[in-house]
C-alpha cells in the first residue's frame, strides 16, 4: 500500500491528479471540437490550484454557484466569472465591487430583479437570462413567450445589464434513468432554449445559448447549436454519475480514504469513521434498490482498488458510516485498516471536506467560504 | 422586522441564546433530580462560547464525537471528556497527548481493539465498553455474555486501561413513530444495560451504566438505574425532534435566514439562498409523507414566527433550496425578502454553517475541525 496512507488518521479526501486533468482535457476537447466556449462550473472543485489545471488547458471563462465563490476565484486571476445562480439582492455591494473588476455575469428571471440591478449596479454586466427547460427548478418557461418578453425588455431599458443570452441547468437529467433518456432531454433543452431565444430574436441582434449538467455534456458526443457549455462535476465524477452511465470507473478520480473503527462479523459490518459531516447525506439507488451513501474500494500503491459492487455505505450518522459487506471483502479488514469510498455526490463530500491529498501527496486547498 | 436581519445577505445560522439556555437548564435539572451525572454531548454545538453556558449550570463532565473535537474542548478548559466513537487506532498520538492532559474515556467494543490500547497508552484512560441495546450500529449485543466477559477480561488485562462502564447510544428512538414507542424504547435500554451489567459484576465491583439519546432523555421524566446521561441534540432540538414528539416549537433554538431569489407563481413556489451545503441533505417525513428539507418561518422582531405548517423546503441542490408554499405565505415574501428554515437536523446545518448569529447581535465561532 502507498506510503502515503500509513500517515492518514482520519477522513480525508483523496485526488487522483492524473484522472482529474484526463476528465477536464477531454471535457475541454469535446468543447473545442464543436467550438463552443467551455466555462467549466468551479463549485464542484471550489479549489484555486485545481482551477490551474483549466487554465492550462485555455480556459478564460468560469460559472460559480454563489457570490462569494466569485470573489475567491476573482482573487485568484479569474476575470470573466458566471454566477449561475439567482442573483441574490442581499449582496449588491459585493456585486458591485466584483463588476467593477471582472467581467460578471449574472443570471436574471423577473422584470422586479432586472429593474432593481439596473438601478443599483454602478458597473455594467452581463446578463443572462435564466431559462427553465424542464427541470422546474428556477428560470422563465421556455414558453412563456409573455415573461421571456417582459425580462429581457426590463434589461434593455437599463444602463448597467448587458442582455447577452440565455441560460439553462437541465438537472432532470440527473434521475433521468438511461443514457438515452439523458441524450433526449439534452436534445430536448437545446430545442426549447432555440425557441425561447427565437421569440426574442430581432434583426442583427446576438443571443447566446448555454447549457450545463455533467450528465448531459458527457454523453453526448458534439454540442450543438448552443454556444457554451458549463458542466462542473465531471472534473470528479461520482457514483451517481457512474450509476447514471455518464462516466466509466476509471473517470473517478476522488475518494475519501476512512479508518475502520470496529468489525460486526455477525452481520458483516464495518464501521468507518466517515459520516454525514464528511460524505454528505446524499444517496443512491443501487442495483438492488437500496439507498446507499458510498462505493468501497480497498487502498493500492496507485490510489485505489476497483469497487466491491456488492459492499456499500448503507447507513450513516454525523461521524460513522456502515458499511455491509461481502464477505470477501470484511474478511481481508482489520480495524486501524483503511477503506476507500467512492463519494455519491463529489462536490458536496469536497465541500465538507474542505482540502484535497493527492496520490503524490500533496495538499490542495479550496476556498473557506 | 429586528434590525439585526438588515445586514443578513447569505444563509445564517441564528441562534435563540434564551430558548438554548432554557433547554440546557431543564436537561441539566431532571439530571440532578434523578441524581444522575450529566455529560452531554457537545457534538451538536461544537463551540466554546456554547459550553460556558452549560458550565453555568454545573457541567463538568463531556462527551464528543471525534478526538479532534475532544483536542478542541480540552483546549477550552474541559479536563473530562467521553469519546462517544469506537476507539480510532490511527489517532493513537493524538489520544496518548489527551490522556497525558485530561480525564480521557474512551469506547471499546473488542479484545483486539483493548489489547492495543492498553499496549499503546501511556497514560491511564477510562474504558467503556459499547454495547449494543438494539440500535444495531455498535458495540457488544447486549445479550452476547461470551463477548461482554471477553471484552471486559481484555480491559481488565491492561495496565492503562480502567473498565467505568457500558454505554450505549439508543439511536432506534429517532424516527421511533411515537413518543410512547421512545419511553418503551428507552425503557428496554435501560433493561438490557441491567442485563450486561449482572454478566460482568463482582463483589464489590462498581459498573456505572450510561445512556444519551436525545428523544429518549427528552421524553421520560426520571432517568432512573443509570449512572450518566449524554444527550446532545436537546441544546437546539430541531424539526426532526418536533415531529418525533421530543419538543415543542418554543424549544427550538435554532434557524437558518435565508435570502429569496426567485419567486415561481405558477407553482407558489420560493426559491431560496439555502441548500445541501447550508442546510444539509437530511430529511424527514412530513405529515402528508413527503420528504421534506426544513420548516419555514417568517422573521419577527424577537427573532422568528412559528412555522407556516402548510409549507416546507421540498428539494434542495448544492446552494438552492425550494420552498413550496401555501398562498398566505407566497403572497407576504419578495425577491430579498428573507425566510426563517427549521433545519431537519440541527447537528448537520451547525457544522455545515460554522458560527453562529445569536439574536442579540454577536457571533459565536465552532471549532474549525
Amino acid at each position: 500500500m502507498s506510503e502515503l496512507f500509513t500517515e492518514i488518521e482520519r477522513p480525508t479526501l483523496l485526488l487522483n491528479e492524473a484522472t482529474a486533468r484526463r476528465n477536464i482535457q477531454h471535457m475541454s476537447g469535446k468543447a473545442a471540437e464543436s467550438s463552443v466556449r467551455f466555462r467549466p462550473h468551479f463549485k464542484t472543485h471550489q479549489s484555486a490550484s485545481i482551477g490551474e489545471w483549466f487554465r492550462e488547458v485555455g480556459v478564460e471563462a468560469i460559472t460559480v454557484s454563489s457570490v462569494d465563490m466569485a470573489g475567491y476565484f476573482a482573487g485568484h486571476g479569474w476575470s470573466d466569472i458566471t454566477v449561475a445562480f439567482p442573483a441574490n439582492l442581499r449582496q449588491l455591494e459585493a456585486l458591485n465591487e466584483l463588476a467593477g473588476r471582472i467581467r460578471l455575469n449574472l443570471l436574471l428571471e423577473s422584470a422586479e430583479t432586472a429593474e432593481i440591478l439596473g438601478r443599483k449596479l454602478r458597473y455594467e454586466s452581463a446578463a443572462w437570462l435564466k431559462i427553465d427547460t424542464g427541470y422546474g427548478r428556477t428560470g422563465i418557461p421556455w414558453s412563456d413567450v409573455r415573461t421571456l418578453r417582459e425580462v429581457s425588455a426590463a434589461v434593455e431599458r437599463t444602463r448597467s445589464l448587458d442582455l447577452i443570452g440565455l441560460l439553462t441547468h437541465a438537472g432532470h437529467t440527473y434521475g433521468a434513468g438511461s443514457t438515452s433518456t439523458i441524450a433526449g432531454i439534452f436534445a430536448e433543452t437545446i430545442e426549447r432554449l432555440g425557441q425561447a431565444r427565437d421569440v426574442l430574436a430581432k434583426a442583427g441582434r446576438q443571443i447566446e445559448l448555454s447549457v450545463g449538467d455533467t450528465p448531459g455534456c458527457s454523453i453526448v458526443s458534439r454540442f450543438p447549436v448552443v454556444d457554451e457549455v458549463r458542466p462542473g462535476n465531471f472534473v470528479f465524477y461520482d457514483l451517481s454519475q457512474l450509476f447514471f452511465g455518464a462516466c466509466t470507473e476509471g473517470d473517478l478520480a476522488v475518494a475519501v480514504a476512512c479508518p475502520v473503527v470496529a468489525k460486526h462479523s455477525a452481520r458483516n459490518q464495518l464501521v468507518i469513521y466517515g459520516g454525514a459531516v464528511h460524505l454528505s447525506k446524499e444517496a443512491v439507488l443501487d442495483a438492488k434498490g437500496r439507498s446507499i451513501y458510498g462505493g468501497v474500494a480497498l487502498p493500492t500503491d496507485g490510489g485505489w482498488s476497483k469497487m466491491f459492487t456488492s459492499s456499500a455505505v448503507t447507513s450513516l450518522s454525523q461521524e460513522h458510516g456502515v458499511v455491509q459487506c461481502e464477505p470477501e471483502l470484511f474478511d481481508r479488514i482489520q480495524v486501524g485498516d483503511l477503506l476507500m469510498i467512492i463519494p455519491v455526490h463529489s462536490c458536496l463530500t469536497a465541500n465538507l471536506l474542505g482540502r484535497y491529498l493527492t496520490l503524490d501527496g500533496d495538499w490542495l486547498e479550496m476556498a473557506r467560504l
